[in-house]
């Protein structure tokens, strides 16, 4: 079993939602933050009570490392703490660092984030592919051992137009070239479920509703690739849109973090029970996708 | 003064070297990592030494951070002393770190790598501009304080070609539409010595000689750009490739890292002597590029 099959076990068993732990110090609750000297212990505990809620309901986790950059060395504790506690959930685990750089240096990010016993060892990383083919290459051992990699395809901010969305002399855009390219590298790591530890990053929004025959043709282009889909909630991606990702029900991922991880603001006592909204949030959007596949 | 005002008058004063601290455990010497426990520690040692034998001698020091997080949170706290040791030696440095990525995580590596007083502040920090032009935006408030960017444009390592060098519709390729974008971005931060606070990242080798005609269609349209420039040395750049993307002797750092830190081992007193010899290294580079400008 690869990690991309337990995760597509976990789509199938709980529903396609991805909860991102982007945890900003701004979306703690403030009786929270006032019981820690620095954000960094404060996030970690909110990250610690928000897994113990959602653990049973969500398909993964993705970290967005920035989050905890930003915090500096205190923050790469609460980074590498908050993987620790996801991994002793049982639940897989993505860390969305988005690296991309010659050779040398990918094998460096790779053992960081992939290699066994690591601080920071995740089950998946995301990955930029702008520098080419050969800064995936090192990546290539991990997958052999299991690991999973989303290779980023067409991203959910308005800018993915700039460079990915270019037309080529060839005909098709940047980004459908890259998709050729990326799904010929995952055939080698094909799973027992249909899907390549090869994943790939693709919006659920284009600053609006997506280009409904875009998405449909990747679907189609890409029978073996599983999607991590961001873009819903707080970026203004919907469900509908979401689903144009999925085969049968399955193969992909929709990430959410703001909209789960506040959904507490707007509740009365949301203050104390931020973990239970977080819950509540969580199996609404498990259903909304559900609906709409 | 901006950054890349000061880096400027280095390179003026002290020649083009920059020195890049990708110090991977396999580059030190035997007897100084039998010293340490964990090889963080022997990490932090050499680079102290090298820096102090190299501060006078380059015009800045490139701090690639993968090095440093496949060594885990010991790993990031010698990233972070790295960065304030070259500080308080009085050298401008580039923390090598290729981020891009959507608004809300951009702030928070501007933040992280950028900010006034965070653990991991740099002069200039490197970015991947794949995901389109507004992932650059959160710099932006850092630029206008001085801090600077080198964007990737055109990289060292063979694969270029995959993305960066697709052929556009238009006409050009990639790269060359992403250029004339960034340099628009950039013309917002020019400096006192006509370049902007935005750079670019252009590599001195395409795997062997770079195409001279290509490259100086780069130093000739982007008058304002100052290059970062990769792939000399151990990836077989030479001073005449690197010496196109100059302009009248300046606009240019050119970056080696594993020839300069392991210059030593070619020595029979290397063991010892490994700081003298990376800056006899860094003395012959310095010469060899400015005797072809």
């Amino acid at each position: 079993m690869t990690n991309m099959d337990i995760l597509f076990d976990r789509v199938a068993a709980k529903g396609a939602v991805c909860l991102g732990l982007d945890t900003s110090p701004e979306y703690l609750p403030e009786s929270l933050a006032a019981r820690f000297p620095k954000p960094a212990g404060a996030v970690f505990e909110f990250n610690r009570n928000i897994i113990d809620a959602t653990a049973d309901a969500v398909a993964c986790y993705k970290v967005q490392i920035a989050y905890y950059e930003a915090m500096g060395l205190d923050g790469m504790r609460v980074f590498a703490e908050t993987l620790r506690y996801v991994k002793a959930a049982g639940v897989p685990v993505i860390t969305d660092c988005k690296r991309g750089d010659i050779k040398a240096s990918a094998e460096m990010y790779a053992k960081a984030h992939l290699g066994a016993g690591s601080d920071f060892e995740s089950d998946f990383i995301t990955l930029n592919p702008y520098m080419g083919l050969d800064t995936l290459e090192p990546y290539e051992p991990y997958l052999e051992r299991g690991k999973g990699v989303f290779v980023l395809l067409r991203t959910s901010n308005p800018g993915w137009r700039d460079i990915q969305g270019l037309p080529l002399a060839v005909g098709g855009k940047v980004y459908s070239t890259v998709a050729v390219k990326i799904a010929r590298l995952g055939e080698k790591y094909m799973g027992e479920k249909g899907f390549s530890s090869v994943g790939m990053v693709v919006g659920a929004t284009d600053g609006g509703a997506i280009d409904a025959d875009a998405a449909e043709m990747l679907r189609n282009a890409l029978g073996g690739t599983f999607f991590l889909v961001p873009g819903y909630g707080a970026q203004g991606g919907a469900a509908r849109d979401a689903a144009y990702y999925f085969k049968n029900g399955n193969g992909g991922a929709v990430n959410s973090s703001r909209a789960i991880l506040t959904a507490y603001q707007s509740q009365p006592d949301g203050e104390e029970r931020y973990a239970h909204y977080a819950r509540e949030e969580v199996l609404r959007m498990a259903k909304d996708i559900g609906d709409n596949l």
